[in-house]
C-alpha cells in the first residue's frame, strides 16, 4: 500500500477518489454576480417558499444535493455515508434537509472552510474503502446567518468597510472509488491559528493566517511551489484577507499571485455589487467550487487546483465576551489526473 | 487488504486502532454520583477558575486532553490529528480549548453523540494510515448548555419529568495504530432518524428509534445477537428513552434488556441525585466511556463493548419553529481482542 501521510500534516490518496457529481444551487444576488453562469440553479425567492430563512436553507441544501446525484447518475440509497455542515447553531441547515435521506450521517462543524473538511472527510471514507460512494454537502443562507451571527435584517445594521457578504448557496459533491475525475488526491487538515483578532467584522484578517499555514505546510509536505498549482482558491478571505495572505507569502519570498485568486472575490462583482470586501460563508466556497472550478477544471481549464477553505471558529458568544477569533484552513488538492502511482 | 464496508452500514477496522490514552474531566455533581471513582479528576468550581461558563468548559476539555496525552505517553505534536465537537453554538467549547495545541482540526457536530462520531472518524484515520494518533474529544457543561439550550440559570426554570440533566464533563481519547487495545474494531455511522417528536425536554423519546436503527443495522451487518456484546451502552436515553428502545427491540422479539444500558442512567443516582429522566449531554456518554465503560475493559470484566451514542440534531430556533427533532446515533464497537485476521 502507497504511503498514506506525507510530511508533516499531509495525507495522500493514493485511490484518489473521483468526483462523479458536483452541484450548486444558489441565490439571487449570486446569479447576478460574475460566475452566474456556472451555478446549476438560481432562486429568485430568497424564502425558497418556505415560511422561516432556515427551511429556505434546508430547501436549497435538499435540492443541491438531488442535483449532484442526478449527475453523478445514482440513487440516495447508493450514498454509503454524508459528510455535512453549516453555519447555524447546531448545524440544522444541513441537518433538517437531510433527515429523510436515509444516508449514514457524519455532521461537521469548520465554519466557512466546511466545504474543504467535509470534501475531505468524505473522500478519506472512499480512499480507505470505507465507503463506496461518500457525499460532502455545505451550505449558507444570508438571512439566517445575518440574525444568527450579527443582527436581524429589519434591524438594518450598518455594514463595515471589511466585513463580507455571506452568499446564499448549497454545493453537493458526490465521490466514487472509480471514475474518470476530477480526482481528490491530496488532503491537508488545518491547525487552529488565532491571531488575536477581535472584530468579528474583519473574518478575512482573522483567518489569512490560517490559510497561510496550511498552504505553506502543504506546498513543503509535497516540495512543491505555488505554481505547481493552475490555481490555489482560498475560502472566502476577501479583499481584506487575500492580500494578508499574498503578503505572508511574499515575506517568505514566495509570490502566489500568478496562481491565487479567493471564492469570496470571484462569485460578487466589486464594481457592481455592493458586498464591501467579499463573499463568505460556507456557500460561498462550496457554490463556487462545485460550479465555476470544476466545471472549469472539467473543461480542461485548469488541471490541477489547491482548494483551501478557511474557517472563523467564534460564535457571537465568544465574540460578546471580547475573545480572539480562532481561525482553521482545510486544504483539499484536486486534479484532472489520479496520483501518480506509488505516490 | 481485509473488507472494509460489511453489510448495508457498518465500517470494518482490520488494522483496528488501540485505545492508547483515554481520560475524563467531570463536575462535582458527577463526582458524587455513582461512578464518581472512575473519573480522572474531579473539579468542585462549576467556573474551573475562569470568568465564563464556556471559558470553563474549554478548561475542563484542554484538562482532560492533557490527562490522555500524559496517560498515552506522548506529546501533542505527536498527534496526527484531533476530531472534536461539542454542544455549543458553533462548537466553541472545543474549538477554543484546542485553538493553541497545532494539531490539525476536524470539528464535528453530532450533539450528544459527538463522542462517538469522534471515536469513529479518529479510528478510520488511524486504521486507514492516514493518522499515525489521533484523538477523539468532547464535552458538555451543565451551565453553558442550560444558557444554549433553555434558559439563563438565574432564571430557574422548572424542569419536566422528562428532562435530563446536562452533564459537566469532557472525554479524550488516544488513538495508535500499535498498541494493546482496547481496540476499535467496528464503526456503525447512523442514519438520521425523526420520529415526530417535538417536544425538546424529551429527547429521550426522540432518540430512542435512532438508537434503535443503527444498533439493530450494526447487529444484522456482523450477524451478531446483543448478547454477543458484554455490554451495549446507549449514549444518553435516560430512563425515558432507554425503556422506549428496550420496547423496539421487544417487538422485533429480541430482548436486549441483558446486556443493554445507558450512560445517562449510569452517571447519576435516580435515588439520590435530582435529574429526572437521567444525564445528557456530549460530556456524559464521553465521561462514562473513557472513564469507567474503558477502566472496566482494561481490567478484565467486559471483552466487548458497543458504544452508541444518540443525537438530538435540535436547535433552539428549530424548536421555537415548532419543528421535531431529528435524531442520530453513531456506534463505535470496541474489543479487548484485535479484530480477527481477514475479518
Amino acid at each position: 500500500m502507497a504511503a498514506k501521510r506525507v510530511g508533516s500534516q499531509t495525507m495522500a490518496l493514493s485511490n484518489a477518489p473521483s468526483i462523479i457529481g458536483n452541484a450548486c444551487v444558489v441565490g439571487k444576488k449570486e446569479g447576478e454576480g460574475p460566475l452566474g453562469d456556472s451555478f446549476d440553479y438560481i432562486e429568485t425567492d430568497p424564502m425558497f417558499g418556505e415560511k422561516t430563512w432556515e427551511q429556505a436553507e434546508s430547501k436549497m441544501v435538499r435540492h443541491a444535493f438531488a442535483l449532484a446525484l442526478a449527475k453523478a447518475g445514482i440513487e440516495e440509497r447508493d450514498v454509503s455515508c454524508l459528510f455535512c455542515g453549516d453555519l447555524l447553531n447546531q448545524c440544522i441547515g444541513t441537518a433538517f434537509a437531510l433527515r429523510d435521506s436515509g444516508i449514514p450521517y457524519f455532521g461537521l462543524y469548520g465554519a466557512c472552510s466546511t466545504m474543504a473538511e467535509s470534501l475531505a472527510l468524505a473522500a478519506l471514507s472512499v480512499d480507505g474503502g470505507y465507503a463506496v460512494n461518500a457525499a460532502a454537502v455545505t451550505s449558507s443562507h444570508f438571512c439566517s446567518a445575518e440574525r444568527q451571527f450579527r443582527f436581524p435584517l429589519e434591524y438594518g445594521g450598518q455594514r463595515t468597510p471589511t466585513a463580507q457578504w455571506t452568499v446564499t448557496g448549497s454545493g453537493a459533491i458526490i465521490l466514487a472509488s472509480g471514475g474518470d475525475g476530477p480526482y481528490v488526491t491530496h488532503v491537508t487538515p488545518g491547525r487552529i491559528v488565532d491571531a488575536g483578532v477581535t472584530d468579528a467584522n474583519n473574518m478575512g484578517a482573522a483567518m489569512a493566517p490560517a490559510a497561510y499555514d496550511t498552504i505553506r505546510n502543504h506546498l513543503q509536505d509535497l516540495h512543491m511551489e505555488p505554481m505547481d498549482y493552475d490555481l490555489i482558491v482560498t475560502g472566502d478571505l476577501g479583499s481584506v484577507g487575500g492580500e494578508i495572505l499574498t503578503e505572508l507569502f511574499r515575506a517568505d519570498g514566495v509570490e502566489i499571485g500568478g496562481c491565487y485568486n479567493d471564492c469570496g472575490m470571484m462569485i460578487y462583482s466589486q464594481q457592481l455589487q455592493d458586498v464591501h470586501a467579499g463573499g463568505s460563508g460556507c456557500g460561498c466556497s462550496a457554490s463556487v467550487l462545485t460550479g465555476y472550478i470544476l466545471n472549469n477544471m472539467r473543461q480542461g481549464r485548469w488541471k490541477k487546483v489547491l482548494f483551501a477553505a478557511t474557517g472563523a471558529l467564534m460564535s457571537p458568544t465568544s465574540t460578546q465576551q471580547g475573545l480572539s477569533i480562532p481561525s482553521v484552513c482545510c486544504a483539499v488538492s484536486i486534479s484532472t489526473q489520479p496520483p501518480e502511482c506509488g505516490r
